[in-house]
């Protein structure tokens, strides 16, 4: 008797004996193989497609030809003339296995793909969504068998794809009998079974076949502005981004005064709540219409934000995250359907995942952070930093994480800066400060050249020049101390002692001039000295944070820093250590994660597997609190210096020179005051 | 060295021996002996109380004493002086055995009551609500330990009260902050744990102690009238009852009208929806206004009724209804939340069971009649009807139980009759024909004499006599038959074949006076042929339906027959004999269970248990369709004859006999004009 065939699949080397005459799918199946499939093997949704492989394949011992599979037969024969299969595809639930055979599933056949292109940082996600199209043929209403279509339904699930116990709201009860009949039995169903394991729950249903194009949205909710990312479930890919101010900025900037809000006026809560749910709602149909996606495919959604945030959206009162102990109403994740958060232009039935908090200071945003950057699972020692309004840092390995965050208030955003602004065209992002001239170049958002270009001024005829963002301000202040023109504790020269005409008196201090617009007619971008205070506020916080993590580690320095949050992707690493923000380091230690909290919440959106681990990871990690922690305000004295009071630098010293100039007794105008009052 | 105390608990009879110094509560948790408590053993709910008995039991071979149990301590003594303890009763949960003791756990200290009395019919059932309060105290924030409110609540109800995984509302977790700062950490929790083993979840967070007083609504929904019994969860007992007419009667007076209705009226069924659930939220809030309860202390409901009801209270398209193959959107039981059905009086998270439908023609309020009967606990043969406007049927017993569903149409409850009305004062409810003098009297609602009685016309001068109910309407047709007043056919005979004047010529045919209202200044009461055609008919699908259920059973006779629903109650076994409405059958056994699908409703109401139970019955139950079957119209035209055209009743004719008139050739009205015109 002849050996059954020997079938191959590539690229997951699956291999084993299947009887002649086993389709692809079935085989695939039996192997273990990820192979897609929507229609449940009926030879219409394609999603099975493969790619036969003709020659002799000496690593697996195989010689296969154009026989080794059945000849298209009648099922699939239509779907070719109707749809047409690319050359060398064969539907997988039809072709069968006739002699040993070698066969690549191609990517967009897979289930799990990946979500996030690995690169040398980032941990690979695979797609793993909880939300899954199913298509079923339901047997039809019987007088004898007198189940309910939905019974009928859940069983045809059940027998066809595994599916356990379902649940659904009332209306989506109410659709499934009208959906059965449209469909002549013949319904696409999308089940949700989360990481959980509980009951699957049935979120939307179409008479027939509904193949593609199921979406989540992956929400980042800052305090200042909201942003959503539309993806498609399947593929895990970004189809369409938008962003939205939060709307509870008229409340209050920052988290506290929202929190004080809260206090101090009756219903103030839930005006925030109603603010920004319906901000989310206009920007959820907002980046819908974008993407020319109808809002009822938007099945799935998860939401990132610090705890305030999170409190505001879920109607969970703040004001306990106000005071000690900063005590959340809820901390684990959880799962709603958008009816719960009255989010209108999402289906009722679409399911919200919230990711977890992981303190009332330190929220899901942090765990996103955590999720997206995966530190638990390197050997080296990273510090996180996420800079924003608040600064959320995590340090560890995969020994131990520790999280903290640090109220570093908005100058890094380019508020409280006399001149800044947020990011936008026309603000200066980027400077350089000739250390002999000591006379600054820039570079404005939205155009590639400096200001000392040719070309310059017309290419930013449009936007002009308007101010500083968070980036530009901190390599201001960075380069003003590498040329001298600023001392060590932050004092700005005066003309004489820094050599430079550049800096000007401001009332009893001095101010440097970046841009003083005369050549296109606007008015002059200066850095003041209080710009200069409130920067070094900012970074003191951010710095004594980390500190405070780094003493609870027991270690005086890390193995690297990762800069994230829309802010950190602009910083350049040299000028953030010049400034002292982070702990010394090699810059090319320092990297950006970009939109690290945006990416945890779009890994959330596509894996199931990934929503247990961002639970694990925030039940590991070890809370430290910086408001009560004696440490924290040394910390933040020390670091008040630019770059540190103490601590040496000779990572960065390595790559740069720092003058050694002192304002405060002959040179700066506070200190020429202080002498002359003596 | 001694031997432990040996504690014997009486009315369980639970025996054990416990270290000396054990309390009450924790040897009756150590023995399995039911013994409630919501505080959690801290001395200030008071629902462990028991009673030490002092004295010999030579039965338990033990002599107890006074110093069998501690002596109050400080906790029970603060207790007895606040509330004070009944003489003889100790807090089970401060009491400390010290010495062989035998303890009485009094009925109101059990967790499981009895729901339903045990009678001679009735299986008895334990109250096990799926709502059980529990007192905890909750750790408090603790900044180095950053759990949510409601993960420490979670924790300490894991703790104190070994409850899984918790769940709830966003509204319900948003209300855990307040009520721990309100109550210092120390709230009492409503937790739904229902029979289905999933999650638990949080439906009610009160400061402090809160031990009484949670109750449940069991709503029996009918096309007619809606009936709503309020019920103390933990005792079983009913506190108020109410019922509303069906405000859907203004879209049709039967169920096929109103799904007519659903089917040509745009939005028809929605507006059906919203009026029943209006209506069931005025019934709510009145019966709790009756009891003197917050609507807010109402954290379940369950619900029966029929499947046209069922799909137009769930929002569920009742218009497959209304033809073959009858199917139901759903047929399984459902939980939902008060919020799910906008039901305004409830709480949102109060959670409401429905009953799960048998069939599309036999429904939740068939299941709750199974449930309260029990016949397929019996060896003997039950024959169940549920008489309304549609005829629910149950024939079985512990081998099978089989179901089915007649439209025997309204004439049973008093409409379509001449003189027919709803059962209330003034309506005649029985009626006696003395067979010499041909003449009626009658009794009526709301007056206990009978009108030939001294002193009935002063009694019923408030209502006068205004009409015949149901039960009125069948005694009154019955003993027309027996006077002889109309023969077996249904015919009316003149007043010469009849010999009697209370015949009078209506039109074509002849009518019977039951009563001549002169006396009373009213309009005659009588009975048309028209009224005995219809009750004709009604009774015809009653009986037919039970037959069917019979030939499939394969039997020619029952062994008891149970009336069961509102009008069931009223009507006599003999009458109903004679009618031929049910088979023949020893008056005997025929009994009345009452509203048996409210009874059905409130036991699941109260029982867990018994919501597997209806599961487990409803999947058993063998589903007859007597639309298609043949023998249905072969068995209704039979039974159109008064009692029977061919079934003998040999049992009925042991205790009665009936005159064998025939008015079809010479004495009937109808035949007269024949005769005439031949």
């Amino acid at each position: 008797m002849a050996q059954d065939p020997l079938v191959v699949f590539t690229p997951s080397g699956r291999r084993g004996r299947v009887p002649s005459g086993t389709t692809v799918l079935s085989a695939a199946r039996m192997l273990g193989v990820d192979l897609d499939s929507v229609c449940g093997g009926r030879g219409i949704c394609s999603k099975c497609q493969v790619a036969p492989m003709s020659g002799t394949f000496a690593k697996h011992g195989i010689t296969a030809g154009p026989e080794a599979l059945s000849e298209q037969n009648a099922v699939e024969a239509r779907y070719d003339a109707k749809r047409g299969l690319a050359a060398g595809r064969r539907l997988g639930c039809q072709a069968q296995i006739l002699s040993d055979a070698v066969i690549d599933v191609p990517p967009e056949s897979q289930v799990h793909r990946q979500v996030v292109r690995k690169d040398a940082d980032t941990h690979p996600v695979e797609t793993d969504p909880a939300t899954r199209l199913m298509m079923v043929e339901v047997a039809p209403a019987d007088m004898h068998a007198p189940e309910g279509a939905f019974e009928r339904l859940s069983a045809a699930l059940a027998n066809e794809w595994a599916v356990g116990t379902l649940e659904a709201d009332l209306p989506m009860l109410a659709a499934v009998p009208a959906a059965l009949e449209a469909g002549g039995g013949r319904v696409t169903c999308a089940v949700f079974a989360d990481h959980r394991g509980g009951p699957a729950r049935l979120t939307e249903i179409r008479p027939g076949l509904l193949a593609d194009g199921i979406f989540g949205l992956a929400i980042d909710l800052g305090s200042t502005t909201i942003a959503a990312h539309l993806t498609d479930l399947a593929s895990g890919s970004v189809v369409a981004s938008a962003g939205a101010m939060n709307p509870q900025i008229r409340f209050g900037e920052d988290l506290m005064s929202r929190v004080s809000y809260a206090m101090m006026t009756p219903g103030g809560a839930a005006e925030m709540t109603l603010a920004v749910r319906t901000a989310l709602g206009t920007l959820v149909a907002e980046v819908a219409a974008d993407a020319g996606v109808a809002p009822e495919r938007i099945l799935e959604a998860t939401i990132v934000c610090n705890p305030v945030m999170h409190h505001l959206l879920l109607g969970l009162d703040p004001v306990p995250l106000g005071q000690a102990p900063f005590a959340l109403a809820v901390s684990d994740s959880l799962t709603l359907s958008a009816r719960d958060l009255d989010l209108g232009a999402l289906p009722d039935a679409a399911r919200i995942y919230v990711l977890p908090c992981i303190a009332g200071h330190v929220g899901a945003d942090a765990a996103a952070v955590a999720l997206a950057q995966r530190l638990d699972l390197r050997d080296d020692l990273s510090l996180v930093v996420d800079v924003g309004t608040n600064a959320e840092i995590l340090l560890g390995n995969r020994d131990r994480v520790l999280a903290c965050s640090s109220p570093t208030g908005p100058a890094f955003e380019g508020a409280q800066i006399t001149c800044g602004q947020r990011a936008a065209p026309g603000a200066i992002e980027a400077v350089r400060i000739d250390t002999e001239t000591k006379i600054a170049r820039v570079r404005v958002i939205g155009c590639p050249l400096w200001s000392d270009d040719p070309g310059f001024a017309a290419a930013i005829a449009g936007t002009g020049i308007t101010g500083i963002c968070g980036s530009g301000i901190v390599e201001a202040v960075a380069e003003m101390r590498q040329a001298g023109v600023m001392d060590a504790s932050g004092l700005i020269g005066s003309p004489e002692a820094t050599g430079s005409d550049r800096v000007r008196a401001d009332g009893r201090t001095w101010e440097y001039v970046l841009h003083d617009g005369s050549a296109t007619g606007g008015a002059p971008i200066r850095v003041t000295q209080n710009d200069v205070r409130a920067i070094q506020l900012a970074k003191s916080a951010l710095y004594a944070g980390a500190r405070l993590l780094m003493d609870e580690m027991g270690v005086d320095r890390v193995d690297r820093v990762v800069l994230a949050g829309a802010f950190g992707a602009h910083i350049s690493p040299l000028h953030a250590l010049v400034l002292g923000m982070i702990p010394d380091v090699a810059p090319d230690a320092v990297t950006s994660a970009g939109n690290a909290a945006g990416t945890g919440a779009r890994i959330a959106l596509c894996s199931r597997a990934a929503r247990a681990e961002v639970e694990a990871i925030v039940g590991r990690i070890t809370k430290v609190e910086t408001a009560l922690a004696p440490r924290f305000q040394e910390h933040f004295v020390a670091a008040n210096a630019i770059p540190h009071a103490s601590e040496p630098c000779p990572e960065l010293l390595r790559v740069v020179t720092l003058p050694d100039v002192a304002f405060g007794a002959a040179g700066g105008r506070e200190g020429g005051r202080r002498r002359r009052r003596a």
